[in-house]
């Protein structure tokens, strides 16, 4: 065989078993599982031996919403799928699914060719797409067809932004018809854009101008709103929901109110609403813009509710929304007009030690934290059983991690390309020691071995949710 | 003195109470209610006595949304303000309030104007007027302050109908807004249009055409969706909220869980959800289309919440959206297309009697029956307590109601202008026997005796439900 | 005729209206009310008047729930009836609804001679009497069918209080079951006092012996419990349920849920629940003594909820529970055991009071104060319409209320036979000016102008909330 | 090595997973699992292989809930844990949890001791204990830490059963204490048995004698009721909560609500609830009997609810009551009297096969089948990972099943000792086609092979739902 590897004696934790036992790689998959004191293992003497003694062995981080070179409000995420990948890679993930933008009037074809343009040869792990639909009509609409036989299976709409990225409720309704068909799922940023920009304006024009305001003008019951509008609308179409980024404990309870009905509704929360809140968009000095991202920041009051949902499963994943912006150049745009901020957070890097850190915190277990950072991840997105698990059969895409070392966030450390942490000062136990992609070791002991072009396209199947 | 009635012997129910007693009407207000049997009601020998002995004595009803000569697709409702309030008169009804329609770029002024001068001199009992907001703009929602100086102090928008009297969310916020500083209260026909439109447009184009459709797409998840929105809206707003026409149970959910919360939430039914059902809307031969109204008639199953949101009080009141349209003529202008039928149906004169029925068959009680049909609309829409109860110092508006009577509903003996009844043949029991309007005898044992032009335009307070 | 009053120039408030009206009254009832602008009123002329400008008008409190030499704990309520009855007149209120105790072992009968023995000839208002069911057999069900007869219309069951008042569910059921056919009300002390009496043990095994643990132990929980047990019961029986004093927010849930699915499902709370909490019963010295009723008093946060429930009619009716000892002599047989403290507090002469300061800091309306205080409860308990309203026929049960006057509570300068007050200090805004009893004057402008007495058994219907 | 085993080309279903791979069995315990085409399974050419193209390969069934030889009304249940465990393992279940009952005035240990008597040498599979606790002292509490250091980790009380197994709330709170502190986990029987017993001698005094009187009496809101009760007893002590046999709609709708606040509460439902109804209950002939258990069955109605729960995990296990009687001769000594039927159906060789045909049926996934049949009782009830899945590690209990073989269940053909089956004429489709307990394979292609004293007890740990 071309190359064969098993990983020696670690804990291997997935998102429902925690065993100890050696893991055998066999060109680029995971060909078997063992009991480390199994004949069995010890059979396996001809492979390259990896120790992980004392560590977990997890599956690869699989981030299902990054923003790589988005563009937003006349600049671009900072972070190109080189830099990005590279960052997620150090930070434990071997999986990101970022959004393709199609340009109004343009097709969706248009904008996947861009987006295979822009990461095709540049990245540093595996990725997949979903598409933004920003103008929905009915010749789009039989292109969702066409996009999910090459493995482009979900599509997001927004109900924020109006004239950017708005779809009104009948465009809405029709997209989630036509998944209702084609076995695509719908994501949905869910906040009633229409009234916020009212508030936007009044704001603005009473001089409530700081990024804190961002945060107030973007309700709560806003949110919760166009939670409830976007389930209705799914139940009226028959299709299945996954809604982006909650931050609202609001908008925690309508999906729990749909799953207590048994609706296909799925919703993602991310680690800056488990971790930051209005307090940071508080900041004096205009630091408060590093934190603006929609939807806003809250309340700490609402991390409660997050965390219960995602112990509960009203809340499925742990997604970063990484869209990087820079404080000097790219954040300072909106000096004096928190409208004009770009929104958006760096956290691909963060995301599996701030989820180890809650486990460490003890608001959710262990094999939680594989659930909802890999495997549910992986699930929701057809990205399963390749990525998202240990199992037989699996692409080799695994972590050994070090739940002991302790490590200091901040930019002066970090690989993300950008000038500022979120996170800055945090004290996190837990680290990334080793990272293989398919088998190949990306990170080794804290180094960076992998390099760009590595990362290959992954075309995913339909949501193994909706099965 | 210049005019004394005494109305003696009847069973006075009002909203709180029902005694046995006597009722002194002195310029054309309630003077006194004494006890039947007190020497205080003896001593009123000099009143011209009217006998009531066996019947009850109730406040004239206050019907408080009504469409007299309502332009809509085309044509106008059928019922003028002569027919249609005479037709109240005959139905016990002694106050109507009627919606002023604003046109698309006109102000509300100008649409004010309008309906005075239809209604001035034409009306047999007193009447009041909405504003329809079709436009809101910012020198709208300064003209709203000016109408509540005059007693138009409500102002319904549209969450339906779009390119009609469609107000997207952010003109609902910014009229909220308004109201929450100048205590008007928002009236709302929540659907969501946008969405329904997108059905209507696929049934049309599927062919399903006939009547019953105008059901199906008007699915009662999309009349939930949308009273939930305006409530959420309402509570960003700080503003108070009244939706009208309520028929889903679904929406009656979210009006409860709003009343649960304590929130200053209210909700109108009618008694076509209270009483017909999807089985009219599909009447074979086209029969159908005379059912046709938004939001739609529901399943029969959707009524049991109807009738206990009533007793639970998180419905108040019962209005009928009396809005007739001929069959011949009117309604068969959507033959072939269920869309192009005019919405609404004939009932201005039936309310008061099937709320009574509704007495006989056990649903509610006999104050509620009142509470519903006078006194909460009155207070609801800043009439009280002048109309809706009969305490010294209201207008004297007093229905002598014989409990006993029965009677079969036909258009053939109705009295408002339209060629049929949505009742047809249905038997009551409870007629109106007399009915007096400011003390001024208009229905005398079954005949009428009013005249056009004795009902005056009554400006209207603040809704005494926001005290 | 032999008694002819009328009160002229107040405004007259009942639980519907506010009307500016002359109230008169002969043989002791209420004979007509006409607007104070009137002819008719003008034309009272031999009536002896009494001037009310400026002031309220309102129907005397009904109090349906106190304890006037109730046997607890080895000693006895400090206020007789007479002295009861006087202190309530001072306070406003001119009926009571106490509660007789069956004996076990012994019948109803013997129970109500007792307390009619102790009543007759005492008291200075009217008074009804429930009965305590403390022994429920075959033969004590039968007895209730006469007791209803005699005007004694609802009965209290304790699902606290083992080894004294304790019923089991299945005694709890037969009572129901029984109500349910005789037109009865169960009324239900809900806390789950086998539990309790588990948690009480072990506190005082620990050393946790000062009043304030009589609040721990007494779980809000428990409390939820028993009232959530209580309506399942209940809705198995097919009978209507009443909870007496409801204290925590939990158990308002409860009832809220009930409410919502139009159970009939009642709920009562007291004014130490509205304005105290723990905060009072950890005051040192053993002066949280004072304030150790059960249920207990609960964290300040609780009071939200309350208030809120009263105006969302999920809590119908603030009685007192009034039932007072001493703090020298009664109170501290409990020192250094808080389950020997004897239950209870004095309030029967502040409720009236409170309530209108709700008024004033804006929890509640004019109207409701007078429908919770007293014309739910004569309502509820069968009083109806001859006790809780102004309406012509009612008992001139008239209170004359100063809404301006100021007055600071105290042992000092109350009526009540008990040597502390619950509210010490407190400042409140209004009082009782004069107080009529069946057209009788008992206080007036401040003066004690009755005598024990006067006040006379009245005989209840059944619940007209049953009707 | 002693025996190596290899099953070959299945597809290995677990609660997570679902993969083509072969499995590797050393010494009882799954050593490795590898990817059926992988070299590392190519590789294992000296293990002995059994064929399982074609199949499912899935973890043997664990049945938390059975009553092998009970005492029940002076009978007991006629499968000894000889026959007992036989026709678990025909039907393709490698674990039981049966009850142990304490006898009222004695110890734990004495009928553990009793147990271990009736189990030592008589098993073809492994068994564990749970243990009834029917008389909960001081004494008694102290136990319960001495039996979980041995094994016995989960304690059984019961809400119903006055005079037999009932403990009242005081004694249930007790009980959770103590297991709040020590681990255990408390299974109840929530009936509300005190009111329960008083609808019991109603419907017998009035001749309602037959079977289905039985389902009758047993109230679905008393089943709500006292899930409730436990819930909130639990919230108090502290302890985590388990309900067996959730048979109402109401108390499904309990659970769901405290899982919704997080709270550690679990359900297990049965097969005879998903699959029966009152219906069977009113079997003519008194063949009503043969469906007579307690909770009862309920009307069809309540099926969907079971379904739905166990989709949202809102219920987690379905385990079967197995607690058999004879037709003849022991469920006909209630004729005359349902209240002495003895309660209990056989149902222990069905479970696996029914929950298949609910994946057949679309109720279920693959996945969630195994996850409430194996992975979930055996995590609940400390056995993971040694059973219930196929990871490596674990006992190599491992069911071949044949997705597509079709069956009739039958009496004339089951292997459990009882005279009748629930199921009978039942066509299923699925049927399990070899079973290994630990390695040593007991059902070989639908024989029996195995033998009595094969089955080990085993000792379980602390619930890992709890850690």
């Amino acid at each position: 065989m071309s190359s064969r590897k098993v990983i020696r004696g670690g804990l291997v934790i997935t998102a429902s078993d925690e065993v100890h036992a050696d893991v055998l790689i066999e060109d680029g998959r995971i060909a078997a599982v063992a009991a480390s004191d199994s004949s069995a293992a010890r059979a396996w003497t001809d492979a390259e031996a990896v120790d992980a003694t004392g560590k977990y062995v997890i599956p690869g981080g699989v981030d299902a919403h990054t923003h790589m070179e988005m563009p937003f409000g006349g600049t671009f995420a900072s972070d190109t799928f080189e830099t990005g990948t590279r960052a997620a890679a150090w930070g434990g993930t071997t999986t990101i699914v970022d959004f393709v933008v199609q340009t109004v009037g343009e097709s969706l074809r248009s904008g996947l060719d861009t987006w295979h343009g822009k990461a095709d040869g540049q990245c540093a792990i595996d990725y997949g797409f979903h598409m933004i639909m920003a103008d929905v009509t009915e010749s789009v609409l039989k292109e969702m067809d066409v996009l999910i036989e090459e493995g482009v299976t979900s599509f997001k709409l927004f109900m924020a932004y109006p004239g950017v990225f708005y779809s009104d409720d009948g465009r809405i309704l029709r997209a989630m018809q036509r998944a209702s068909g084609n076995g695509g799922l719908i994501m949905m940023h869910a906040e009633n854009g229409i009234a916020i920009d009212v508030l936007v304006q009044q704001a603005l024009a009473e001089g409530r101008t700081d990024p804190r305001y961002h945060g107030e003008v973007r309700h709560a019951l806003l949110e919760a709103e166009a939670t409830h509008r976007a389930i209705q609308l799914a139940r009226v179409a028959g299709a299945p929901l996954y809604v982006v980024h909650v931050s609202a404990e609001q908008a925690v309870a309508e999906l729990a109110a749909a799953r207590d009905k048994d609706l296909p509704v799925f919703g993602e929360t991310c680690p800056q609403y488990l971790f930051l809140s209005t307090d940071n968009l508080a900041e004096p000095d205009f630091e408060g813009a590093k934190y603006v991202c929609s939807t806003p920041l809250r309340p700490r009051e609402h991390q409660a509710a997050l965390w219960q949902a995602l112990r509960t499963n009203d809340l499925q994943v742990v997604s970063t929304d990484h869209c990087p912006f820079c404080f000097a150049g790219q954040k300072d745009m909106g000096r004096g007009d928190f409208s004009k901020i770009p929104n958006g957070l760096p956290g691909v890097e963060n995301r599996m030690d701030l989820l180890h850190q809650a486990v460490v915190d003890g608001h959710i277990s262990r094999r939680r934290w594989i659930e909802i950072a890999c495997a549910a991840p992986a699930r929701m997105f057809g990205l399963y059983p390749r990525k998202g698990t240990l199992a037989p059969g699996a692409d080799a895409d695994v972590v050994i991690y070090d739940p002991h070392a302790e490590q200091v966030v901040s930019a002066q450390t970090h690989h993300m390309n950008v000038d500022y942490s979120a996170y800055e000062g945090k004290r996190l136990t837990g680290r990334v020691h080793t990272v293989l992609s398919r088998g190949v070791t990306v990170i080794d002991d804290g180094a960076y071995v992998g390099h760009a072009g590595h990362g290959q396209y992954v075309p995913r199947g339909l949501s193994s949710y909706l099965a």
